[in-house]
């Protein structure tokens, strides 16, 4: 049974468009579930808490008491953590450990500083740089829950200096993931309920009597949460709402082919809209590795996903050089991109546009999901053209500041009075007026 | 006529619910706008220039012999610079110099710069920062276009190092502003078009075969750009939607109560739906600023849409001390705060969210929007909670770096591998498990 990828030839006369119909996703909206939220959020907004409690029940058939039995006391993610076996909580700790460490760095290089001037009349300028007082993190439940997202959702709001940080959690059935709830803990989030779906969302964005109202919402989620972060956005602010997860691996042909299917394969494994593409000159390396992804398949306990995926959303592709590649790298903006070559340099220099940039052979992008450091909350579907990884930055605001001396505000207050009078803006104009009249 | 303004005591027991009905916006879907600006846009990606042709024929009256004659050639920008009395040019030129210094300063601040950091065993982590490639700024036609606002956005994009500006102006029946043309030469703008409303957008987002696809769209339109801006977000990156502007004035009591009174002006002037309101322990204060509001209202050439402004959607606010004021503030998170007392910085520190702070009396909101040189497009309605004025980052995009180290490999890989399992997505791990076995 071979995998049927598609393979293009970028020297063919229609691969440009062939090119367009692989990489063309477009969200489908869905009617019914866009009506569901909406009356969901109008309800949780209206009776709060009864309403959340309501919806838990009903949709993760979990039997509480009251809401505020919905909240996980500190001592139950404390007992998550010592359930954890020795090697997987070091793993974690390790883990946390990295992702703080880069964050830490981040948050330096990144402009989280307050900053202003004074200008020889006196006139001081500047922004005030501030973290938002309270986020909410949202964690899948399930299968899909994963101790990674809460530490990448959590982490960079931590070292920005969010005041509190309130995760919500569905637990279906009452199904905890104990590496999920110790992940928190190590996290630095504050309170934890386990709630989810359209309700969670409502409750973070509206607040109730138990859960407070946060200023952002970050954190993936099914189609109802997706759904709901977009009602919501305006009330509070949101992370993205992130398309299905690619990789576009760059390779020169001198990497082990079986490393490549791999790293295929790994992006493929997620889910079966993911996208895993590669750009190759080497036309037999190509083959190589689609033998390898053939001879691998077999062993994989999640290879239906994985087939199903490379089969409607992948592609191999042979390019003219690595220059083309890089180009090519560039339309398409991906999340991922895997620079595997022996000199990763020279080609990553041509490269503006990607979410995350994989130097090296050794570079897997699993190392990145997990524990390199950097934020695997990356932009999605091209969005790398314009938007940045989940970072400190995004848990941080600015607010200008504007200081105007007396002597500042006669030159300044001519060219406000010209400029408002060329608007027609009369008020502007006398307001600035009043200021260069007297000594007050 | 008096002009019946709204007065609050925050001392009153409903003054909680009372302040929130002052404050509750929301914008209203318009169904009939949603499904016309979708039909428009659809017709615009799928037919491009002569759709565009034709909308802007019918609804800007505007006989276009073809699309490439609705670019408009430098030579007519230079024309309209020159065209202007050289008062206003001096103080358009100031204004320009001004802002583009605020922004060169911000660009240093804001962390616009790649940054990395090596591990001891050779892996190298951090974020590579590049402009967007290419911008697109809308600016209104008719009445409410303000040269201001061409300023405030193509200059940030601008200093950002964004490869191309192209700027979108609607010109109905002909009608040319030369202060708007100006602005754009001045602000480094590339390409004008003269067109406008959600055919415009549609063109910025999708590209046509005379106007480019740009990266992202900013600037302010009515109800028909804001939901194209909507539909288009995704495809494009988006500055924000706007809701009403908004002032909240903190005064102690010590500023001539006619500045006030015209500082509320100047925000009310803008349109019937702007906010102004002031908070002040001094009850005899606030009536001496009621009494200059009502003395200079009659001599306001925008008298209506003050009135208007002021009494559905004002508020003269009694508080008990200046901390309390500090608090309402920041419960309000408003667009553009005054601190106009003999102590500013004394009250600024306590302010935690605004989208701009006006320090000290002599600094009149009117100085901020047209030449001190922070940008004027600010967060609204609550916002300044989670963004940020629009600002050089805007226009700057990261992607992160990750380059691990055959060493690095190998201890990354154990947690990785660790983790992947624990997620139960084993090509993750085998993907790391690769780079630890061999040396290659």
């Amino acid at each position: 049974m071979a995998i049927k990828i598609r393979k293009l030839d970028s020297s063919d006369a229609g691969f440009k468009t062939a090119l367009a119909a692989v990489l063309k996703f477009e969200e489908s909206e869905n009617e019914a579930i866009e009506r569901s939220v909406a009356q969901i959020l109008a309800d949780v907004k209206l009776r709060g808490d009864s309403a959340v409690l309501e919806y838990t029940r009903r949709f993760d058939r979990l039997d509480v008491a009251s809401a505020a039995s919905l909240e996980l006391p500190t001592t139950r993610l404390r007992a998550a953590l010592d359930a954890l076996d020795t090697s997987r909580r070091a793993a974690l700790e390790a883990a946390v450990g990295r992702v703080r460490i880069y964050h830490d760095k981040q948050k330096i290089e990144c402009g989280s500083h307050s900053w202003q001037y004074t200008e020889r009349d006196g006139t001081v300028l500047g922004q005030k740089v501030t973290p938002l007082d309270r986020v909410g993190v949202y964690v899948p439940g399930g299968k899909a829950s994963y101790p990674s997202s809460v530490l990448m959702n959590a982490i960079p709001a931590r070292v920005a200096g969010v005041r509190e940080i309130v995760m919500v959690v569905p637990m279906p059935d009452g199904v905890v993931n104990n590496l999920v709830l110790a992940a928190a803990l190590l996290s630095g989030v504050d309170r934890v309920f386990r709630i989810g779906g359209a309700q969670a969302i409502g409750a973070l964005a509206y607040g109730t009597n138990i859960i407070p109202a946060v200023d952002k919402i970050s954190g993936p989620g099914n189609a109802y949460v997706s759904a709901a972060k977009k009602r919501v956005f305006g009330t509070v602010g949101i992370d993205m709402i992130a398309g299905p997860s690619e990789i576009l691996v760059l390779c020169d042909g001198t990497t082990d082919p079986y490393w490549i299917a791999m790293d295929l394969f790994s992006q493929a494994e997620h889910d079966e809209l993911a996208q895993p593409i590669l750009l190759c000159p080497d036309a037999m390396f190509i083959n190589r590795v689609e033998t390898a992804m053939n001879r691998l398949i077999l062993a994989m306990p999640r290879r239906d996903v994985i087939i199903h995926s490379l089969q409607n959303r992948g592609a191999l592709i042979k390019v003219r050089d690595m220059d083309e590649a890089c180009e090519i790298a560039n339309d398409i903006a991906p999340e991922h991109l895997e620079v595997s070559a022996n000199k990763p340099h020279k080609w990553a220099q041509y490269i503006r546009h990607a979410g995350a940039i994989f130097l090296g052979r050794h570079t897997s992008e699993s190392l990145g999901d997990y524990c390199a450091g950097p934020n695997h909350v990356l932009p999605t579907s091209g969005t790398a053209r314009f938007s940045s990884p989940l970072g400190v930055y995004d848990f941080l605001k600015r607010s200008s500041i504007i200081e105007v001396s007396h002597e500042g505000a006669q030159t300044l207050g001519k060219i406000a009075v010209e400029l408002a009078h060329g608007e027609g803006l009369q008020a502007h104009a006398f307001s600035a007026e009043y200021r260069m009249k007297t000594r007050n």
